[in-house]
């Protein structure tokens, strides 16, 4: 039997922190760290921060359209930042929020979470606009392969608001579809399950009970984007230890090039979320 | 001044009929084609539809996720598809759903609508799980490059049926929310505008007024799915002339590898749409 990734990923948090680092090499942090906007921009910046974190964060979360605007060479210095990542024994959250009817899904299952493939992560985000159901190819393959699924509920931009806090015909809002349907899922797991839901640090406490969800929360809206370990710790206050992944990007990112400053401020971010959740 | 996609579109409808043809290499037709597996069979599959649809349809619809499987591999397949759709002149739809925060969308819309990337579409479909107004950037690329968006409203499968029908704070479905919030953003352009909606034929009728759209629909689900030339004509009775772009892929592509046979089961669907839509 394989190791169901929460599992893994409530190890990595005791070990190391609650620390996610997000690596999102957009037009405006190349330029910041004096690089070009190129595949050589993009390769230097991505193992840069990797090295840069190696030590302190629990998992990094690739942010696969930075990566994408380049095509098939920027998905080679992707594939080889996660080369490096495994071979440095740190987890890969790949932040795609791919989504699709089941049959379409089974492709991004594979590209993301299949043991043949050079995009293989530990984790993927999937988005549930098609339905939750439409899902189950990547819950099935991240069962198997000791891998996991976050799923979008409640995401920290204020965009997304109405459509999540939207009621369906029972009267449930599709953020509290969304975390009541995944618990469900994780039922079907001894301890922390595969499954897991994004919930943006910027968001209220949703009615539905955090802790029962079975599996991690994978936290983004920490640092530039307002929150802090504070507000992650105020709204996972009942959960379970080491389920929670609080994902900071520019706030460690905008330290960079200088690979001192960029360490300092991850340790500083570990530091402040162990201190606040663990 | 460029053309808006719409009105490029409407002129391809009209010398070629409504057939978009859904290019989706996955392992289970790539056996039905007794072709491997692989990078290989994905190029010769790709390839093959794309010469056989080329003097019927409209448009090619690629689903990303099946050359996403291969990682860059199979990306470099999509380029080079795309590169040789581009000389034949056919129209692109790249079917990616990507959506993200506002922020990272600056990327897909590099990918997908951008002049420099060799994954530049004529349109790209988006998911607005983290609503609508966080696709602004996919939407102005697309208005700057004369390019196109379709964003996910009323999907063909049941799965995503509760969440696409619940209703916000102001009581509106939230498939109708995205249907009027297209509209609003095309009554900016003259003519039919540059963005567009997936409304599965399948779906009923919406309370929306279809033909107020400014746009062009993107109608998924004909063939294998269930629905009919008659069904689209129907769902969209009173919309300007060529604005319908219906997408069918399994009923066609399972007539492969026999090209003589590809070519007249897009033949058939092409006639049968122009005669039920034009």
């Amino acid at each position: 039997m394989v190791d169901t990734f929460g599992a893994r990923l409530q190890e990595r948090i005791r070990a190391l922190g609650p620390l996610c680092v997000g690596i999102d090499p957009s037009r405006q942090i190349l330029e910041s760290w004096n690089r070009p906007d190129s595949v050589e921009g993009l390769e230097f910046f991505s193992l840069a921060v990797l090295e840069a974190v190696l030590d302190t964060a629990a998992a990094i979360k690739p942010q696969v359209a930075f990566f994408e605007r380049f095509g098939s060479e920027g998905f080679r210095v992707l594939e080889r930042l996660m080369a490096e990542a495994r071979d440095a024994d740190i987890l890969i959250v790949a932040d795609a929020k791919r989504g699709d009817i089941a049959e379409t899904n089974d492709g991004y299952a594979e590209a993301w979470l299949g043991h043949r493939s050079p995009l293989v992560a530990d984790a993927v985000t999937a988005s549930p606009y098609l339905g939750v159901a439409a899902l189950a190819p990547l819950f099935e393959m991240a069962s198997a392969n000791g891998r996991g699924v976050f799923v979008l509920a409640a995401t920290s931009n204020d965009a997304g608001r109405s459509l999540q806090r939207a009621r369906t015909d029972d009267n449930e809002r599709v953020e509290e579809l969304i975390l009541r349907s995944i618990a469900e899922l994780n039922r079907r797991d001894d301890g922390l399950g595969s499954l897991g839901v994004v919930l943006g640090a910027t968001r209220d406490h949703p009615e539905f009970n955090l802790p029962s969800l079975g599996g991690p929360f994978l936290v983004p809206g920490v640092g530039s984007q307002g929150a802090d370990a504070q507000n992650v710790a105020r709204l996972f206050d009942r959960c379970p230890p080491a389920t929670v992944l609080a994902s900071v990007s520019r706030a460690i990112l905008q330290a960079g090039p200088d690979r001192a400053a960029l360490r300092d401020a991850a340790q500083r971010w570990r530091d402040d979320l162990s201190a606040a959740l663990l």
